[in-house]
């Protein structure tokens, strides 16, 4: 293990998320909210001061990291980026509990959306933009920043984007990992450029554009309103539908439009998969939940939109929605988004290799001597993969079970507990019945709280970082 | 296709159910049910008019089959033998819709237990033995039977073993598959007999003795008595719950201990799960829901062990437990019994051998070059098992989702629409809120039924069988 290697690139993040805390501070200034500015100057002076001591301190002797060394680097980095995320709500006395304010910005930049705040209106400005902030920065992911802004990292740093890219298959889209990072953010960047302009033009108010888009482009979902996006306009609500669904697509398709190479956009399966499942679900929806054409469309394909690439604003409260949409919100909750987007949950691409796993499987059994590959996207998907996919699935279903019972010792009921390690595991946001679109995660203990958080960075992460790095095996020195 | 064989199987199969209708036909005579009588008779002319008919007209050129005939005999014996068996209930007008009667038969043969009477105790006893004796049939499978008892089946008959019995992985403990059927059927036999003289000893009523072995044994669960086992004595209690634990271990290891070979029965590690599992949910539940160490003790353990071996009988409304309890239920509702066992779910072993596939992953992330074999019960799981197993499970889950999707339509809650799908999918019988143990399922529409019919059939002879007989390509000759 390349000790010095791990905290030098930890030391590096903590000055990098000082130096992203100047947004919030101008926020502050621009509204004069003094006690937040005081809370983000507090942080960033804390953060300055571990993260040079760690840089200057432990400068490695070789930058070469394996496997290990990058799901260590990735886990560590997200659980401090919480811990000091977290510090400017405690300080400003908004949040006033640690653990609350750990959930919810562990919530923020795994881009789950999931809150404690009961009066969220109640937060200064500058909260709110660092809140929403934290989802835009978590969902491209934290240490893929890094290695598109910080220089001279070793093109080993493709174990660190492994690690943090979610998604079955992460391959750079050009030579240096480096660049892949570069040209991911800069298509990220101009998106949410793209939104804020539409939503502004829509009168939607700056501030809010800002947030808002920052929420849509991570698939986060934190609002600033308790009533989510229902008060906004129609027109807005469509815009920010049709963003949701732009960023649940893998963004090497972007990177393909950008280069002219239309030819394997249109035919990518997975993107077929993705909208036809936002198509059916969005009917049944709306057939089901029926007042009137355009109200019931628009209604159907936002919260599908919304849950499917697990962000988890909505214009309506789902949670009053007859129990066939109820049910179809819960299995999308799983399904998620197209690998290599800002979308969590296991990923349409994950289930679709699944489905035609198990359908060759059938084949295998009729005819056990032929040869029966599973092809995806035009490819044969290797053997290793197709078992490393649905050994996966076992995986999250063991988590998802174990984050439930772990939490049944809440006095709530069966529906409420299965919603919310769904919901959080997957980086969702809201469940159903008491955690539905218009309650909060307030009312749970401290314990269940923590086992949710970890819930959160377990799905963001894909499970294998978090549990790699607290392994015992991973620190002892050979 | 060798239809001929196939359908001349099927023709044996009829002929077969209507010898075993002589047991309930005796019954009708002792307590002098005429109308029920009545109705068996009318079943077994028809069952034995299609029997010769197929049996004598359809003469297969060769007793050869493959994979592909000996799934699609079982799945088309297990459709039949189910609606011929639902017949005397519908002729004697004890469950006048044929939807339903269906229902309670293929929940009788699949062992699941799901009910759709809302009061069983109205039932004669020839119908209430007939219902409890699919559950003994249905246990160790109606073609291993057939295997057991008809001669000159060829020895490729191994296929239709395969296909019917449950688990990951069927070997034959002898040679012969023929003699395997034999034993596996003694031993099941003389299990149940040893239930029914504890029992008788302990005072139940003779009748009582034997159709409740008899749900014990198929870990069925059909009770004869509104509040199941819940009025018997302590004792009788006790005895059911250790044939349930009992019924739910691998018959394989019974076998090796009458060959006097202990050692691999106490190396087992699919049976150290077992008893794992049911030692700590047993504690967890007695604790969440103590009362006196007795009672509490006594009412878990019958509880876990009804569940966790998939039969159902309940001595407590598990569904008025606090709900740490009923999570644990609904955790293992999924999990199962033993592979080889009568019981149904996913199997120890499977997710067993799932958990150890997931962790040999982490290892290979850390040493991509190093070799990782997955160990069960002493060797070397072979990867094509390793990946079907973790297929077999994304396709559960995919079956479990589908039903509960497709029973949505109903006008009840999520918890109720859940433990249903779970419940019948896994051939536990009871689920939880309106499909709790002191509930039924007449409420649900007829489509719902049949829905929950093909899930009880889909889970109990696991999902391939059905598919690949209902697949098109199947029927064609090639």
């Amino acid at each position: 293990m390349n000790f010095k290697m791990v905290f030098n690139t930890i030391g590096k993040v903590c000055n990098i998320e000082a130096i992203l805390m100047i947004l919030p501070v101008i926020t502050c200034l621009i509204y004069r909210e003094w006690s937040s500015l005081f809370a983000f100057l507090i942080t960033m002076a804390i953060l300055l001061a571990l993260g040079t001591f760690l840089t200057l301190c432990l400068r490695p002797k070789d930058h070469i990291i394996f496997a290990k060394e990058g799901f260590t680097i990735v886990a560590l980095v997200w659980l401090l980026v919480s811990a000091f995320g977290a510090l400017p709500f405690v300080i400003s006395g908004f949040i006033p509990s640690f653990v609350d304010a750990f959930f919810e910005t562990v919530s923020g930049f795994t881009t789950t959306g999931a809150s404690i705040l009961d009066d969220v209106e109640a937060l200064s400005h500058g909260m709110l933009f660092w809140r929403s902030f934290t989802h835009f920065i978590g969902g491209m992911g934290f240490l893929v920043f890094v290695m598109a802004v910080i220089p001279n990292l070793s093109d080993r740093s493709i174990h660190i984007m492994r690690a943090e890219m979610p998604g079955p298959v992460v391959g750079k889209i050009v030579p240096k990992a480096k660049d892949t990072a570069k040209i991911l953010y800069l298509i990220y960047i101009v998106m949410t450029a793209l939104e804020f302009v539409l939503l502004a033009l829509g009168n939607m108010p700056i501030f809010d554009s800002i947030v808002l888009s920052f929420g849509t482009a991570g698939t986060g979902g934190f609002g600033i309103k308790a009533d989510s996006i229902a008060s906004y306009s129609p027109y807005c609500q469509w815009v920010i539908a049709v963003f949701m669904i732009l960023f649940g697509i893998n963004f090497n398709l972007y990177y393909l439009l950008l280069i002219k190479r239309f030819k394997p956009v249109f035919k990518s399966s997975e993107l077929h998969c993705y909208f036809a499942v936002i198509a059916v679900a969005s009917a049944a929806i709306a057939i089901n939940t029926f007042k009137t054409l355009s109200l019931s469309i628009r209604e159907s394909v936002f919260q599908v939109a919304s849950i499917i690439t697990t962000t988890g604003y909505s214009t309506v409260d789902f949670d009053k929605w007859p129990v066939l949409s109820k049910s179809v919100i819960l299995v999308l909750m799983m399904l998620g988004a197209c690998a290599g987007s800002t979308g969590g949950g296991l990923k349409v691409s994950r289930a679709a290799i699944l489905i035609k796993t198990a359908r060759r499987e059938f084949k295998k059994l009729i005819h056990p001597h032929a040869i029966n590959n599973v092809r995806f996207e035009d490819k044969t998907v290797e053997e290793e993969t197709t078992a490393g996919i649905a050994t996966y699935f076992g995986l999250y279903m063991v988590c998802i079970l174990a984050v439930f019972l772990l939490i049944s010792f809440e006095p709530f009921d069966i529906e409420t507990n299965l919603s919310a390690a769904i919901s959080c595991f997957n980086n969702i946001g809201p469940g159903l019945a008491k955690v539905g679109p218009s309650m909060s995660y307030s009312a749970y203990s401290n314990f269940t709280k923590l086992v949710l958080s970890a819930a959160m960075l377990l799905g963001r992460l894909e499970i294998y970082p978090l549990i790699i790095a607290f392994t015992p095996s991973t620190w002892l020195r050979k």
